[in-house]
């Protein structure tokens, strides 16, 4: 049994580092992020994606799961260290202190990251302000066989603690890539790809569209909707029935019935 | 003109009886809850419902629809009251303070206010704890037509500030149940009704399955899914694509994709 660095202290450098994480400047800064939890480090382990620091409570229980986690972080060069639980509740803000948190580092999220072919969906958020919301439609990614999301405009940050959360594992086998509405228009003419966005305007029906991969599925701000410009660009406007008195669905539902629209469209399902 | 009561002190009864209202205990108790903002409250008004008590901010722009809801809160018999700004802030919990907020009267939940053939699609919640989720599953349903959402066992409450938020305005058209699974499904059996539910064993189609009206969509918590036991009192089970490395949807877009494929089902649709 290899001896692991034990923390004590709230000031230690170590537990100020991660805590800094969970705020965006410090992020953007150290282009790292955290993630939290059993569940969510052994999807990134599973999918061979392992923190650089990993931090667990002093007193846990055993689990193979934490070994496993443990033996992989240490193989990949990284650092473990423990923490007494309150100290480690600290860094993941919770009153109920997950036994596990990892540093990450950030992926490259560059359109140019993006390998359009290689998957037949691809999701497509403008300005999408909550991460929860967010992180659900990575996961919802994952579970369409998407290749990853797109997040034009100002988004909530992917890397966000409640994101990461809400993708259940997802932020480790989706793609992402940040780009203003003026690049990614040019760069998604550069090759193929069917822009899709639903709209209130266009009656074809989202069911029977003529769904084409790559196809690059794409909703908008949570309260303003697309852009009409950002419409008008689209390949394809497809008519989600609105039956009730609202004219809008939440936008990760939105997406998702696209998603699942067009998977059945797609030779491979 | 009429004058309006004007309410300048935080430690004012109406105010302590409204931010109260944030809290479970209180909304029990008074069987009343806060709908905040001028597209909530014009919602409600749209669909018939009135605030008992409406609480807009002094200083305020002046707007049509403000003049409107205030003409049918006192049609209807209720009170009208300003509040400074920060005052009503602290009744909403909102820094940026919206410009009304008002206490609506709860409406009943047993099952027996459902009127099981008023509607085609009925949205099922078995312990869904995230009010987010929860309003959203509102939002959802009244975009499919549904009648309602019915909350199994012990679910987050519909009427928290959070869920009625999220539903942007279903919580106005739908009809909301709570029950105990054991009381829930000698009710369902007691007239027609067909109980669906996604599962991971059962090969039927999502998309091409017999969804009969009507059709009760059942999802499960958020981190258990459903109980096997509620999973095989289903009469339909269906299989929804999972094509990533997670073996789950969030409940929210779960019930949603389940809720448009079985909408395209229906002789309405």
């Amino acid at each position: 049994m290899v001896e692991r660095r034990r923390i004590t202290g709230f000031s230690n450098p170590t537990v100020k580092f991660m805590r800094a994480l969970r705020e965006k400047k410090h992020r953007r800064r150290e282009r790292r992020f955290l993630a939290e939890g059993l569940r969510l480090l052994t999807d990134a382990r599973e999918n061979g994606q392992f923190p650089e620091l990993l931090a667990m409570a002093t007193g846990r229980e055993p689990h193979p799961l934490l070994d496993a986690l443990e033996d992989a972080v240490l193989a990949a060069g990284g650092e473990v260290v423990e923490m007494e639980p309150d100290i480690l509740a600290k860094v993941t803000g919770k009153d109920n202190p997950q036994s596990v948190a990892g540093v990450f580092l950030e992926p490259a999220t560059e359109l140019d990251a993006i390998a359009r072919e290689a998957a037949p969906i691809w999701l497509v958020a403008q300005a999408l302000r909550d991460p929860g919301n967010l992180g659900t439609m990575l996961r919802t990614g994952d579970a369409v066989g998407a290749g990853g999301l797109i997040l034009i405009d100002d988004c909530a940050d992917p890397f966000s603690v409640e994101a990461v959360r809400a993708s259940m594992g997802a932020i480790f086998t989706q793609r992402i890539a940040t780009a203003r509405w003026e690049e990614f228009l040019p760069w998604l003419r550069q090759g193929p790809g069917q822009l899709v966005a639903a709209s209130l305007r266009d009656p074809t029906d989202y069911r029977t569209a003529d769904y084409e991969a790559p196809c690059f599925l794409m909703v908008g701000n949570e309260s303003q909707g697309l852009p009409e410009a950002y419409e008008a660009a689209c390949d394809l406007r497809v008519r989600i029935p609105m039956l009730g008195r609202a004219d809008s669905l939440n936008a990760a539902i939105a997406g998702a019935v696209l998603a699942y629209a067009a998977l059945a469209k797609m030779p491979t399902s």
